[in-house]
């Protein structure tokens, strides 16, 4: 996890859904969006979509809304989504394999270059056109693979010693899909992707609406 | 998306965090664990922990901190992880195998009972031990199956159709893994898992450190 403190977390973590109904709204041709109809798309409150939308530094014109197209550019800008990102997958199991088939990334410069594993059945192999190498060659390949990011896939017990490695080959990006809590150099960020986190959500949502049957 | 207001979101996704830590301590053998060493392993602020650990109704005493064991079967209960639920995966791809192998849920009480899938070379087949069964068959099983949640994990060109078969089934709670924001009922409870969201994360914290250099 990255020591470096990030503002706005909440916000920051809003926006690709923004960006998704923006993008949209341009395909169907629309040159403004409020931020009104992005909230009921979103079931939000528009003063939090304009205050997120405020971070990338676009404001919006009163009764208009904001322009589609410097607004798609502001918050890719904010992103860093304009700029393509090599990741190399560290694991190359069903998780990897469903990542590099998720065509979303490639809209937001996300490349798979590579995916590393230690079993010999996977080693030589392609998923989704990505080719699979022996972690052991993980040192010599990235100089050739141009990779910002590793994307850790690994079984949650080789997780630490598997970022050992990432950061000895001079990755300073991880994106932690494992359940450690990696022990990391202070220069490298870490976002773990922690997947009962939503299920979290979905319980307290379920229970918050399961005294209702009473009405029914 | 649920039209219900969850209140503290970001309090509930970190909950789970906290959990994971306090029962490492109770394995440990601690009766006691302070907000102070939960802030500091996730990197948050101490009166950030203990605000968000009120909500589960456990207060902690000056000094010792807070009493391991009812505080694991609070968070238990605030969540709805003490009681078991079945979930079906609609969709049996590498996502959906990867979910069903991922130990962490069982920890959490959630079962996957049963897999749904349009491809004929995977029903009949089992993921992680999980059979996989015609979607045409949801609506007959679905009655035997005592599922309360559906895993949707389908392209997203199918998420909507697919999403309507779920709700004429009777299943009240969608976590939809999905891009699409799925029109549904107002007594359907939906979770989406946005995996642009952490990848935005990681993005904007690669960004704030990559100045620094001219220090090195």
């Amino acid at each position: 996890m990255s020591k470096q403190k990030i503002p706005a977390t909440p916000s920051i973590r809003r926006l690709p859904s923004y960006l998704h109904i923006i993008r949209q709204a341009r395909n169907e041709g629309y040159e403004f969006i409020s931020g009104t109809v992005i909230a009921q798309e979103l079931h939000l409150e528009p003063i939090q979509v304009r205050k997120d939308l405020a971070i990338t530094g676009i404001i919006g014109k009163p009764k208009r809304g904001y322009p589609v197209a410097p607004l798609i550019t502001a918050i890719e800008h904010f992103l860093g989504w304009d700029t393509s990102k090599n990741a190399v997958l560290i694991g190359a199991g069903n998780l990897a394999t469903a990542l590099t088939g998720y065509q979303e990334f490639q809209y937001h410069g996300l490349n798979f270059v590579a995916a590393f594993d230690k079993s010999p059945a996977k080693i030589g192999t392609k998923i989704h056109g990505v080719p699979v190498f022996s972690i052991d060659t993980l040192p010599v390949q990235i100089r050739n693979l141009d990779a910002t990011i590793a994307v850790l896939t690994v079984p949650s017990q080789n997780a630490q010693e598997t970022a050992d490695i990432i950061v000895a080959a001079g990755i300073k990006a991880i994106w932690n899909f494992t359940n450690v809590k990696l022990k990391l150099p202070e220069d490298i960020v870490c976002q773990r992707e922690d997947l009962t986190s939503g299920y979290a959500m979905l319980c307290v949502m379920m229970d918050a609406v399961r005294p209702k049957p009473v009405k029914e």
